[in-house]
C-alpha cells in the first residue's frame, strides 16, 4: 500500500520544478501531467476579463526567465535555479539600475534570513525579486542589470475538472479540491494535487459508488471565485460534503479547519475519523481558514466544506518560502492524508441510518454471534456489536452511533455487514 | 428507621443458599419468602416454548445435587457447599473421567484464583462445575467420579408482579424491576429484591400516591423481554419513569447507569437525588450498561429507564463470583439505596410545576415569612424561599428548580406546602 | 474624558450627607440636585396607602434630629455625625432608659466591630439605633436619654424619571433603573445615580439614537414595584434591554449579575462589552442576585434586565456598613462604570444583522481595503474585516459576530461603517 505513498513523492519530485501561477502555461503543463494518472481529466481554460462575482479574471502570466547581474556580469540571481526568485505576475523589465533603485524591488522574509519568500502581486501590475535577507544585507553598492522576459496578456484561467459518476444513479456529490497554482513548494502546495490525483484514481477503481464525486484542480481563490461562478445553482443542489485538499505531505501532524459553523456532514466525518486515526490531531476553527474553503464557506456559497491537512498553511515555519521543498515531505507523510482521506470517503459511502429490526435485544446466541458460556467479562469483544444494535434505532446514522460508542467507523461497516446479513438492521431511506 | 436495614440484610441471609436460575423452584421459593412481606404480590407461569419476540422461554431448570469425587470416594467438589460449583443450567451427568477429561469441564476465575467464579450455559446444553483456579491447579491425575443430578424438562418461568394503585385514580406509572434469578451471592442479586420488597411495603403504606407502581421481580433477561412481550403496549403507554434495581447492597459508593441518551425523567430525578445526596456518586454511561436496563432500553421499547445502585456489577472485584457473599453487603449499605429510592419517588411525587400566583415578588414580610428588620445577612435563611418563588413561573418543575437553586428537592417539598397554603403558588395542570 | 469622574466624584460628595429614605424629604432634595444635570427629569409622587401588585406604599417618613445622651448630658451618639445612627423608619421616641432596657435597641455589625450597620424597619413600626459593636460593648451602667425626632405620616413615595426619545421615531426602549433610598454609603448606593444621571446627559447629546430611553431613579423594592404597577403593560411591549445601576464606584473589579436565565438581550451584550473590556470580571447568577433585578426578572414581570456593577452588592465587606464611605469609591471607579455602560448602549444601537451584499469573498483590493502584494502575514491586520464579511450572512447580530470572531463591537462598528459605505453589507430588517 506505500507503494501509492511512494508514487504520490515521485510525482510531486517531478511536478516541483515547474513555474505555476494562476494562469499561464505551469499550470496547464501541472494539470496534463496529471492526466496521465487520471486521464478521465478534463481541462477548462476561462477567458481573461471573464467576470467572476466580484473578479474578473485576469490576464495570463508567462515568465520564460529572469536574473539580475551585478556590473562585471555575473549573475548573482537566477530565475533557472528556482521560480520564486521571481514575484509572480511581475511585469517584463530590462535595465540597469543602482543598489538603491535595486532595493526597494527585492522582497525577502526578514524572521527567516536564509529563507526565499513566495510573493505575488497579481492585481496590481509591478515586478519584483525575491531573495534571502542574508543576501539583500550583503549587497554591495554597484549598477545591477535587472532582467525579468515575462508576459502579461489576454489569454485564459485553465482549471482540470474530474466526474466520477455514482454506481447507484444518485445525485448526491462528494466534492475535493485542490490548487495548481504554488510554484516551487512542496507542502503547500503539491502535496494537495498529488493526494487528490490518487484519491481519484482509487476512487475510479471502486466497484460501487453512492455518490458522484466532483473532483477539481484549480488555481486558488481566483480559480475557485470562476468555477462557483459558473457551477454554484447544481453545486449547492448537489454537494453533500467537501474538502479543500491542501498541505498534505509533511509527517508532523494531522489538522482539521471546521467550516464557517463547524456543522456540516463534512466537518462531521472529518473530526470522526481524524479522532480514531490520531486523536491527538489539532482543530482550527474557521478564523483559522486561508485556503479556497474561504469561497466555499462564503455567504451565498455556504458548501458544506472544510479541510483536513498534515501540517497547516500558515502553521508552519518553512510555509510561503524556499523552505518548504521536496525535504519537507515525505511518502508516508502523503500516504497517511490519502489513507485518511480514504477512511472519510468510506465513511460517508457508508453513513446510513440504521433501523434494528427486532423489539429487545435480539438473540445473537442462536446466530453464532454471541458466547455461548456466560462469565464475567466473556462479552468484552462484541461491545461493539450490541453497541452498535442499541444506537441503531433509525435516529442515528453511522458517524453518529461511531461518536456514541467510540468505535471507529471502519469497524462498524463490518458489524453492519454481518448484521444486514443476519436481517438484524436495515438501512434505512433518506 | 435502621430497623429496615437490618430487615433486609436479614431477608438477604434467608434467602442467600437457595439455588436459584432463570426458572425452576428456587425461584418459586424466592418469590413465596418475598410475599410474606408484600402479599398483595402475584406470581406468574409462563411455559416454555413461549415465544418472547426474537427468543423462546427455555426449558425449566432443577438441581437437587451435584458433585465430583476422587478415586478414594473423596468429595472434592460439593454442590451443598456453594451452588456456584455447578454450571447454571448442567445436563445431568454420571460418569467416571480421567483429570484430562475432567479438565475442560471446569470453569475458573484464573484473574481470582481464589474465587469460584459463577457460570451457566442456558441456551447451549452441556454440564460443567465451577470451582477456584487454586483447586483445580492442584488437582492429581486421578479417575473422578462427576455427577450432577440435575433436570431440564419442559416447564415454565416464574415471576412476581405487585400493582400498586394511584390514589388520585391517575393513569400514569412509575416502574420498578429487579431480578431473582441469580444463585448463591449477595450484591448481586439479592440486593436488589430485598430493597424492592421494602420499598413496595413502603409505598402500599403511603396514604397518598400520585402515581401508579408496577413492580416485578423476574429472571434476568429472558425475564424482563418475556415481560416486555406481554406488556409492552400498556407499559409504554404508562410508564414516566422506571428504575432497574440492582446491586444495592454495599457501603463503597452510589452510582448511576443512564438510560439509552441520558435524557429521561428517571435519569432526570436520580441524578438530581444522588447530586445531593452523595455528590461524588459515579455516573456510568449506557455503554457501561448490564442489567435489565438493556431491554428496557432497546429500540422500540424505548421505557424511560435507569438504574442507581450501590457498587454497579461489572465494576467491583468481586463480581460474579463466590465473594460476592454476605459479607459484602450490610444493613447500611441496603438502607442507603432504599433511602435514595425513597427519595426518587418522593420527588416524581411531587414533581410539578409550579406558578407563583402574584406580579413582582409577593410581601412575604406581612405573611410571617421574612425578617422585618433589614440588616446585611438576614436573608439567608429564606434564600431557598426566594428563589423557589423566583424561578416558579410555570415552565420549570420541582426538578428543575432543585437543580437550578441548588437546594434538594426534600427542602423544597416543604417550602412547597408552606407556599401552598400562603396561596403564593399554584400546581399547574399537567 | 476623565472629567466626567471627577464630576460624578463631587455630584457623589454633595449628595453623601443627605438622609435618604424609601420616602421623605431626602429622596426629594436628592432628586432636585440630580435635575441640575439634567433638567429632563420628572419627579413624581404616589400617595402613601397606593396598591403596588402584593404591597402597599408605606407611609411617608422624615427625621430631623437623634441623639443618645448619657447620665451627665454628654451625646455618646448623634445622627449629625451620621444619619447612619438611626435605625431607617424609626418611630419618634424620647425617654429615658437603662443600660438593659437601651441594649436591646441597638443594633451593630459584630463581625465588623468598628462599623456602624445600615439597618431598616420599614414594615413594622418600631424604633433603634446603630452604633459599632466596640462603642456597645463599652457602654457602662447608666440612665441613658434616647431620642428621635421622626414623623411617620401619610405622604407619599417620590421617584424621578427621564424619558429619551429615539430620534428614528420607532418604539422600542432601553430601560435603566437606579435607586436614591440609601442614606449615606457611597458605592451603594449614591453611585448609581451619579454614573446614570450623566448616561442620560450622554444619551440626550447624542445626534442619533435609535432607541428610545426609560430612565428611572426610585427608592428600592418598594420603588421598583410600584413603578412596574403603574407601567408594566407598555414596559413589556417596548424594552429590549434593561439595567439595574447599581455599586458602580469602586475600582476593585467588574462584575455582572445575570438574569433569571441569563439569555436576555441585556446579559447578551453586557457579557460581550465586559469580556472585552475586563475579562476577568466576576459572573454572578441570578441566585446572587439583591437588588431591583429582583423586580425586574420576576415571573410575571419578565424584562430582560441584569445588572453591570463595579464591586456587587453583598460581594464586598464594607457593604451597608459605614464603612461604604467617599473613599470607597474614586473618579476614576465611577467613570469605569460609566464606559462600560456607554460602550453597552453603543452595541445595542449598532446591533443589527448585517448581510454581505456579494457571492464569495468581495474583491477588497480594488477598492483600496487589502494589500496588493501578497506574503506570508500581510493580511494579519485586516483580519476582523474578512471575519467580519464572513459571519455578515444575515444569521448573527454584530454582538454574535463580535463574540464569534473575537473582536470588540467597538472596533466592528467602525468596521461596519466602512463596509456599509462600499455598499459591500447592508443592515437587515428586523
Amino acid at each position: 500500500m506505500m507503494r501509492t505513498g511512494d508514487e504520490m513523492y515521485a510525482l510531486c519530485t517531478e511536478l516541483f520544478p515547474i513555474c505555476r501561477s494562476i494562469t499561464g502555461d505551469g499550470v496547464r503543463q501541472t494539470l496534463q501531467m496529471l492526466r496521465r494518472i487520471v486521464p478521465e481529466m478534463t481541462l477548462h481554460e476561462v477567458p481573461s476579463g471573464t467576470q467572476a462575482f466580484d473578479w474578473t479574471v485576469p490576464k495570463e502570466w508567462n515568465v520564460r526567465d529572469a536574473w539580475i547581474k551585478n556590473s562585471k556580469g555575473e549573475k548573482i540571481l537566477d530565475f533557472q535555479k528556482t521560480n520564486l526568485h521571481v514575484m509572480g505576475y511581475s511585469l517584463p523589465v530590462d535595465k540597469k539600475v543602482t543598489l538603491a533603485e535595486l532595493l526597494p524591488l527585492i522582497h525577502t522574509q526578514p524572521d527567516q534570513p536564509d529563507a526565499i519568500p513566495y510573493v505575488t502581486s497579481y492585481y496590481k501590475e509591478r515586478y519584483g525579486f525575491c531573495m534571502t535577507q542574508n543576501q539583500k544585507d550583503a549587497l554591495p553598492e554597484d549598477t545591477y542589470h535587472i532582467y525579468i522576459d515575462s508576459e502579461l496578456k489576454i489569454g485564459s484561467l485553465t482549471y482540470g475538472e474530474i466526474l466520477i459518476p455514482s454506481t447507484e444513479g444518485n445525485e448526491d456529490e462528494i466534492f475535493l479540491s485542490t490548487y495548481v497554482c504554488h510554484p516551487s513548494m512542496a507542502n503547500n502546495e503539491l502535496s494537495g494535487p498529488a493526494v487528490t490525483i490518487y484519491l481519484a484514481k482509487w476512487l475510479l477503481e471502486k466497484k460501487h459508488r453512492r455518490y458522484n464525486y466532483r473532483i477539481i484542480f484549480i488555481p486558488e481563490t481566483i480559480g475557485a471565485i470562476t468555477y462557483l461562478s459558473q457551477h454554484l445553482p447544481e453545486m449547492k443542489k448537489r454537494i453533500r460534503a467537501g474538502f479543500n485538499i491542501s498541505c498534505v505531505g509533511d509527517d508532523r501532524t494531522y489538522s482539521y479547519v471546521a467550516s464557517r459553523y463547524g456543522d456540516t456532514l463534512a466537518d462531521k466525518v472529518a473530526k470522526n475519523v481524524l479522532s480514531f486515526h490520531y486523536p491527538e490531531y489539532k482543530q482550527y476553527s474557521f478564523l483559522q481558514r486561508g485556503s479556497d474553503e474561504r469561497q466555499y464557506n462564503a455567504p451565498g456559497v455556504d458548501l458544506p466544506v472544510c479541510a483536513v491537512c498534515r501540517s497547516k498553511y500558515g502553521e508552519y515555519p518553512e510555509y510561503h518560502t524556499s523552505k518548504d521543498d521536496m525535504g519537507l515531505i515525505s511518502p508516508s507523510g502523503l500516504y497517511g492524508a490519502y489513507a485518511v482521506y480514504r477512511d472519510i470517503i468510506e465513511a460517508l459511502e457508508y453513513n446510513h441510518r440504521y433501523q434494528v429490526q427486532c423489539v429487545c435485544e435480539p438473540q445473537l446466541g442462536k446466530r453464532g454471534l454471541y458466547p455461548t458460556i456466560s462469565q464475567k467479562g466473556c462479552y468484552d469483544d462484541i461491545k461493539s456489536m450490541t453497541n452498535f444494535i442499541a444506537y441503531a434505532d433509525g435516529s442515528n446514522d453511522l458517524i453518529d452511533i461511531s461518536n456514541s460508542i467510540h468505535a471507529p467507523v471502519k469497524h462498524l461497516i463490518s458489524i453492519a455487514e454481518k448484521l444486514l446479513e443476519n436481517h438484524l438492521i436495515e438501512c434505512m431511506e433518506e
